[in-house]
C-alpha cells in the first residue's frame, strides 16, 4: 500500500493542489495525474465516472505520483469502502448535514477499533510494503464537504469529530444553500463570509480546509488566506476553454 | 441520415475547423462536439478510442451539430465500413502509400456501383430523412492521409483517384518520412516545402487539403495559405496545457 | 439544456406515449428513441441498464426528439441526481410508500430553493440555450410510482406534495400488493378498481397519471379513460414476441 | 466443448432457423437465444457488436440450447480464430471473392493437418466433455458468403473447396453487385435467378445453402425451395417494427 | 428459471462448497464456475465486480452447473433485487447488525406475500420451465452475514427471522469486531469460540451456517465440525499463490 | 517513457521470467504484475483481452515494476502500433512465416529511419523522462514467434533480420505444424529436437530465444538449456489448478 503524501503534506503544514477529474476514462486520468498535481480527485458525484470505471481510473492515477482521492456520490458506507478497497487514499463525502454524518464517514474509512470499515484489502494488497489495517487507518483521509446550511450551522460539532482529516467546501451548493447563485470563485454574495468563518473555525480546531476553485488566481488567493487544499478547474473545463480559445483564434475576429 | 455540412462547406468554398478527439469517452466527446467546431475527428489510430467505444462516441457527437469524422487505425475495408455504419460521415485513412490505397479507401466508402461498400445501414437507418445508398454515397467523405514519402511521390496519381474528397496531412509522420523530426506546426525542416507542393497540387486537382495543427495561430495561417480543413490541438493536449498553466499560476513563480 | 416536451404536452392537456427500454445498449436505445415515441423511459430498476451504461444510453436518446426519462433503481437522492446530471428530463422513483418519499424525490429533482439537488450541470451544460438552475427546475419532472399498498392508502397526501409532476402506476407490484397476481393489462383482480380510484384522485389533484401497459389496445383504452402517460411493452418484449411469431410462421403449423 | 447441433441437423437433412443479433448486449443475446431458434448468428460486420462485447454475447447464448454462430467483419484469420476461441461453433465470412478466400477461411477454422488454426482453446476448454483439436475440427462450421459478382462467377470453384460447410447468401450485397437495389426478400430484379442458380449448384456439390431473410413467409418459401438455413429479421428490426405497430395502435388511426 | 441445487442440497443435509469470485470478468467467471464447485459466490462487496459486470458474470456462471450467488455491497433492497433479477439464486448481505436487517433482506428476496420484492423477472424469464413468483420465492436464498458484534449478540433473534436460509460468517470482520486481527482460518484469538457458538445456535434453530475459508484443509475441518457451506480461497488468491509458487520454482532456491 | 528492464536484462545476459495474462481485467492484471514476474505478457491472440481492455490492463501493469509485453492477435502494423502507443514495451507477433513477416514487425515497432511506425506517443508521453522516437526505438522489443513449419525452415533468414530482439516459441502450434499433438512442456514428439535447433541457431545469431511453458520445473530446465525468456502457466490455469486442488482436498479422497 502506498503512502499518502497529501496527508503527510497537510500534517507538515504544506498546501496541496489537486486536479479534478470528471470523465471516467483511464487515458484522461493518467494525462491529468501526470500533469504535476499533488493529487487527483475523481468526482463520482457530478462527474461521469461510473462504478465500473473507477478501478481503471484509480490504477491510471497510480501510474503516477499523484495521490488518488474520490468524491463519492453520497455518504454511504458501501461507496466509501469500495473507493478505498480500489485504492483511493481519501474520500470526500458530499452533502454532509452534521456530526453524525461525519462520524459515519470516519467509521467507513477506518478499520476497527477506530471505525467499522469491513476488511478486504483488494487492490491495496498488491502495493509495495504490504498492507495492514493500522497502516490503512493512518493513510486514508476522511474528508467532509461543507456545502449545506446545516453543515455550516454545525461547523464546530463537525470539526470536533475524531478522525476527520479535512473539510472541503463546495462553493456552488453552499452559495445556493445560503440564497446565492451557484458558481465557484465568488467574491460577492454569501460565500466569502462563509469561507472566512470556515477558515477561522478550521484553524481553531486544527483541521485543514479545502476548496473547489475555478481559476488558478482565485485558488492562489485562497491558499494565501489559509486554505490548505485547492482544486483548480476540471478536465472538461480545460477542454471546453481550450477549444473555445482555439476556435476564436483560428477563426479570427 | 444526416447531411454532411463539412462536405457541403468544402464544396461551397468555405473552410472547416475540426476538433481532434483521442479519448474514447462519450462525455468528453459531447463536450468537444458542443464546443463550436464544424467537425470532430475521432482518432482511432493514435488515440485511445477502441472499437467498443466508437459507437457511443459517435452518438455523443450526434447530440450536437458537429460532423463526426473518424481516422481509422489502418486503411482496411472492415474498419472503414464499420465507422460509416456507426454514423461517421467521413473516414480519414492513415499511411496511404499510393493510388491503389486510395482506390481501396473510396471503394470501401461507397456502395455499388461507385464502390464496394457492403450494405447494412445500422445507425444510419435511424436518422431523419431515411437512408438510401445513393444519399450515403453523396454524404460520406473519403479522406486520404499524405504522410509517407511514397504518397508524396505519387501525389498526382493520388489526387486523380475518382471519389477522393480530401487529403489530410499528418505533419509528424511526413516530417519523419522526409528525414526531419516529428512535431506539428513546423516552420523549419522538410515539411513547409512539402506543404507548399501539396497545396499547389491540390489546387490543380481541385481536391481540398487539410492539416493537423497544434496552435490556433498556425492553423489560421494555414487556412490563409489555402488549407481548407484544419484540426487544432486535441482533447488530451487541452487538458495537459490547461493543467500545466493552472499549476504554474496557482503555485506562483 | 433541452426543453421537456413531455412536460409541456402534459401541461397542455395532451397525452404522452413512452417506450420502455430495459437493455443498456446505445444502439438499441437509439433504435427505440427514433421509432416515434414521445419519450423513452430507461428502466434501471428491473432492466439491465447499469450505471455505467446510462450515460451512453441517454446520449443515444438525445440523438432523437424523444424525451429521456429514467426509472431509478430506488428513491435515493444520489441515483436521482445522477440520472438528471447525465441528461434525463424526468425521474420515476419506484416503491414509494408515502408523502415523505415523494418529498425526498422532489427535493432531489430541484435545485434550491425548491429542493436540495446538488449543483453540477455535467451533460446539461453542453446543450443548446445554456443551463440555469431555474430552467432545470422547470424542465425536470419528478414522477412517483404508485405500486404499494402504503402508497395507495396515502394517495391524497402523495398527490398533495408540491412539485410532484406525475404519478406512474406499476401494475404488477400493485396487484401483488393487493393480493393479486403480477402482470400488466389486468381486467380482473384488484387492479382495475385501484386504477379507477387513482384516476379519480389524480383528476381531483390535477396531477397526471401514467401506467405501464403491455398491449397497445389496453394502452389506448387507458388513455381514453384518463391516463395521460402510457408505456407500451418493452424492447425485450418486442424481440421475444417478434421472434416467437417469426418462428411459428417460418416453421409452419 | 459443446456439440454443434446445427451441423448435425444439416448433415441429417434437416433445416435450420437462426436468429440475427446486431446489438452487442448480453441480456438481449440471451433473450434472442432463448426464443426458440436453432442458432443465433452474431453479426459483427454490420451489427453493433464490438470485439469487446463478443465474449459475453457468446456466453449469453451458451446459457441456452441455441448454437452460436458469428459473422466476422472480414475474412481475416485473426477474426475467425478469435470468434472460435470465444466459443462460436461456426463462422460466416463476408465478401468472399473466390476459392482462395474460402481456402483461407477453412484454414482459419481448422487445426492442422486440415487447416492452420492456432492452438489455444480458451473458452472451449471449460465445456463438458473436454476439448480436442479433432473434436473442434468436426464441430466448427466454415461458412462462406455469396454476395459478390466474383463469388457468383466462381461458384463451382468455391463449392469445391474441401472443408466448406455451407454458403450463406447476402441478398442486399448480391443485388447491388448485380445492379439491383439493396433489400432482402426480393421477388424481382437479379436476385431470384441468382438464388436459383446457387441452389442448383449447391445441390450438385452437396453443400447446404443459407439465406438472410426479412419475413417469415419468405423464409418459409425459401426453405421449401431448398434453402437449408434461413435467418429471419433481426433484433433491431423486431424492436422497430414492434414499436411502430404499437404506436400506430395506441395513437389510433 | 433454474432450480437452486444449493438450496436443495442444504435441505437434504448435504454440504456445499462454493468458489469465491472477486474479478468481474466473464471468462474468469466461467473458468471458476466450470472447475467443479457447487456454487460460485460473486463478491461485489470487496471484489472488483461492478454493477456493470454483474450481468455477464452471472451469465458466464449459467453456462455451467454451478449455482450463482452474490454478496451484495450492502444490505440495500435495490442491490438485492438487482442481483436476483439478473439471475442470482441467493444473496449474501454483509454487515448485518440485527433481526431488522435480516427482515429487510428477506423482504427484498421474496415476492409478496412473503416479502416485498418488486416484480420484474428480467433474466429469469428466459430460463427453462418458465417463471413464477412462487417458484422464485422457493428457489432464492436469503443469507445473512454474521461478522459484527451486534449480530453475534443478536444471534438468536437473527436465526429466528422467518425466511432466512443460511448465515455466513466473515472471519476477518468478526475477528476485528471481537478485538482480534483480520484473517481467515484462525485457530487462535476470539474467532474459534465464536464459531462454536454460531454452530451450536444454528443447529438449535435448524439454520445452516457457512464460512469463508482460505485453506482447503481448514474448510474440510469446518465441514466436519458442522459448517454446511464453505468457500475456499478466491480467484485472485489462486493466481497470486500460483504465481509465487511458480516463480520460486523457476528461479530456483 | 519507462525503461525496458527486460531488454536490458537480456542484453546483460540475464534471463527473464514472464507471467501470461489471458483475462482482460485490470484487477487481475495488477495481481499478476505485482506477483514478482520480470514481465507480464498480455495475450491478445488466444486470451480474452479485447482491444477495449488493453489500455487499462497495460496501466494496471504499469502500477508495478513488471514490464508490459503484448502478444498481438496477428502481425498487422495497426495492432502492433496500437499496443506500443498504449504503453507496451514489446510486441510478440504470432504465426510468423518468414523474414518478410519479421521485417514488417520490426518496421511497425520502430520509428523512421529504422522503421515505419507512425508517430503519436499517446500514453508514452505521460511517463517520466519524456518521450523521443530514438528512445522509443531503443526500448521497444520486436519479438517473432517460431511456431510454423515455414518459420522453422526460414530460421536463419528470420534471425538475420536487423532489429529483431527475440524469438518466442509457441510449443502447441509448433508441435501441430510438425505433426505432433498440441501441448506445452513436451519431452516427446517433434518439439524437443526443434527446440534444440532453435537454441543452437539463436546462439549463433546472438538472438535470445523464449518459450511458453506450463510447469515451473520445465521452465527452469529450459533456462538451464539456454532459453533466455520463459513464461510459466497463465492466470486462468492458476485458477483452474488452484480450484481443482482445493476441491479435491476439501471434499476428501
Amino acid at each position: 500500500m502506498r503512502d499518502n503524501s497529501v496527508r503527510s503534506s497537510l500534517l507538515a503544514g504544506r498546501s496541496v493542489v489537486s486536479g479534478w477529474l470528471t470523465v471516467g476514462h483511464p487515458l484522461l486520468a493518467e494525462a491529468m495525474a501526470s500533469a504535476g498535481y499533488d493529487a487527483v480527485t475523481v468526482d463520482m458525484q457530478h462527474g461521469a465516472v461510473s462504478d465500473h470505471e473507477l478501478l481503471s481510473v484509480l490504477q491510471a492515477i497510480s501510474c503516477t505520483d499523484a495521490v488518488p482521492l474520490v468524491r463519492v456520490p453520497w455518504n454511504q458506507p458501501a461507496q466509501v469502502m469500495k473507493a478505498l478497497d480500489l485504492g483511493a487514499l481519501g474520500v470526500i463525502a458530499p452533502m454532509i448535514e452534521g456530526p453524525e454524518d461525519v462520524e459515519a464517514l470516519v467509521a467507513a474509512c477506518r478499520y476497527p477499533p477506530q471505525g467499522r470499515r469491513s476488511y478486504g484489502p483488494t487492490r491495496n494488497a498488491f502495493g509495495p510494503g504490504g498492507f495492514s489495517p493500522s497502516r490503512a487507518n493512518e493513510s486514508v483521509m476522511a474528508i467532509a464537504m461543507i456545502e449545506t446550511r446545516a453543515a455550516l450551522d454545525a461547523l464546530n460539532e463537525i470539526l470536533s469529530v475524531p478522525g476527520l482529516d479535512m473539510v472541503f467546501v463546495g462553493p456552488s451548493d453552499l452559495s445556493q444553500a445560503l440564497g446565492g447563485p451557484p458558481g465557484a470563485d465568488a467574491r460577492d454574495g454569501p460565500v466569502p463570509a462563509a469561507l472566512d468563518r470556515i477558515l477561522e473555525r478550521c484553524a481553531a480546531h486544527e483541521v485543514p480546509a479545502g476548496l473547489f476553485c475555478r481559476s488558478p488566481h482565485y485558488a492562489r488567493e485562497m491558499l494565501d488566506r489559509g486554505m490548505r487544499f485547492v482544486t483548480v478547474d476540471s478536465d472538461v473545463s480545460y477542454v471546453r476553454h481550450g477549444a473555445a480559445t482555439a476556435l476564436r483564434e483560428v477563426r479570427g475576429a
